[in-house]
């Protein structure tokens, strides 16, 4: 591979070609020095023509149903004319070894759909870690002419916060539970929602679905939201039921709607551009100084000092600061 | 004022002497170099007396009640012989010029008290801002014998968080409402707080008091709590009535011995001494990039075109970071 097979890539990128979106998103993975050069020149040519599809996240904890409600929502949408791309940010893969999303009987149906695209969690360590991949790979899916892209997270880590920062829309995916049993909301989960929806809500399940809806409605009602013109609804769902997620998709296009009449949408996407920017920008100065050798050589013998409050974090960080 | 001057700074706090605590916290907040050198061997002096003070952190959005709060349970604790200093942390005192603390009306009798200390919030800008200052007050107040440190913060920008991370327990003051005047809770703040407390229940808002605690338990129901140890409750409590605000003075109490017990008090102050570091040492090298000449002469193009979506955010940090 060179410089010159750049050209190739977006052409077969632009043309909607398996074959070679496949390959770019292999080459996005990818950390070798000459592939992160070809893979920017590469999203040079592709930024142009991306930017149109509808970017929605989901998380939720395992048990959830997310695969089940991805399949369930993207069969629905593929079924329409819809081309649908599905992404997962999941940092736990890099050590099972295997994505939820490699395991493609967990979405048999999809991904055997002619309009559908299903792309495991990437691997390895980088720059701003897997979700930088996820981004680029979102825009390398609306390149391609794919104009629903969800983007999955199970929720490990900073990966929630990640993926809410690069879509249009976070969906927070729950469960009815009971008392105790109800499962724990992650840190700051209720803030960067914009929407929850309770799934599972069918059969048996309806009754206990509906109450916890209630209970999440008045937590949601204590949370400051993002924008004047959005309150995060409680919705509940049900990914067995064929069009049991449609309302969720509603809610998606009801907030678009809002959100471009206010302006907000381009303002979101203009800042979620900007800050992951920053975002990158902090872990690589952070990078650069731990790799420093004075840094490393003093870093042990400080941090022991800070954690037995012989020296303060203040005189610390001066010290450390002095050395780069 | 030259570096042998430390030495007297340092008996003076530790004979607690009110003139150099208040010297001792002004060189704390002074910027300059030389004074920024005195203030590290001065805390180099102070550190061995530190770490054995009650760290009580204190938010609450304007109206909820702070200062008399802080009133009610520092006379309470005072008149009980423990020694009390009351710091604060108020972004916006830099702007209005005057913090709400300064306000001495706020705490007349708390202010007056034999037993107590009161310093309003540090103006102007560091390294951490603010709130590394007040960490630094913190641990004057620890060497010079306080045994409980109330840091009080307005709850603008970052200053809750940062307050939550250099204190043992963290409480969030609200007041009940009804429906949308139900005041929002902060972007995170369910998850930082060890206890919720439900101020002015008391006289003909008891009731509603009593409503708000039941609907803030839901909420922190299904949030995660920070510790396996410790289910933050939510409490009901008045200012105004003479022993008001025992109950939640107990539950600090109650929190503290179940977290010595299971040694996440050691843990929780270790990290947080390490975690500080880290802030500062992230702010320092953000800010020292941001004053690189090449980085100011092509951090506005660039951050055009990544608002734009002309460029990706990757390719930006990748070229920014070649500068420096």
């Amino acid at each position: 591979m060179d410089l010159h097979q750049c050209d190739a890539f977006v052409k077969g990128v632009l043309e909607g070609n398996r074959r070679w979106i496949a390959k770019s998103m292999t080459l996005v993975e990818s950390s070798l020095p000459l592939h992160r050069t070809m893979a920017a020149r590469m999203m040079d040519g592709l930024l142009p023509h991306t930017g149109k599809s509808v970017r929605l996240g989901i998380t939720g904890v395992p048990g959830v149903g997310k695969s089940t409600f991805v399949e369930n929502l993207g069969l629905y949408l593929a079924n329409k004319g819809h081309k649908v791309a599905v992404l997962a940010v999941d940092p736990s893969s890099q050590r099972s070894g295997g994505s939820i999303l490699g395991d493609k009987t967990r979405m048999e149906q999809l991904a055997c759909h002619e309009n559908a695209f299903i792309r495991p969690s990437p691997s390895g360590e980088t720059l701003g870690g897997v979700a930088a991949k996820t981004r680029e790979m979102m825009l390398v899916c609306e390149a391609a002419g794919f104009d629903v892209v969800m983007v999955e997270t199970v929720g490990v880590g900073q990966s929630e916060t990640q993926v809410s920062t690069m879509v249009d829309f976070f969906l927070a995916l729950m469960i009815a539970g009971a008392g105790d049993e109800l499962q724990g909301i992650k840190k700051g989960i209720l803030e960067v929602a914009d929407a929850i929806a309770i799934n599972k809500a069918d059969g048996d399940n309806l009754e206990r679905a509906s109450s916890a809806r209630q209970e999440y409605e008045i937590a949601m009602h204590m949370v400051t939201p993002e924008s004047p013109t959005w309150r995060p609804p409680v919705l509940t769902c049900s990914s067995m039921l064929e069009g049991g997620t449609v309302n969720v998709w509603e809610t998606v296009l009801e907030h678009r709607r809002k959100m471009k009449e206010t302006k907000e949408f381009e303002q979101r996407r203009r800042a979620q551009a900007l800050d992951w920017m920053w975002h990158l920008l902090e872990t690589g100065l952070k990078d650069r100084f731990k790799e420093n050798p004075d840094v490393r050589a003093n870093m042990p013998h400080i941090s022991h000092q800070v954690e037995n409050e012989l020296m303060s974090p203040t005189a610390a960080a001066e010290r450390l600061l002095s050395y780069v």
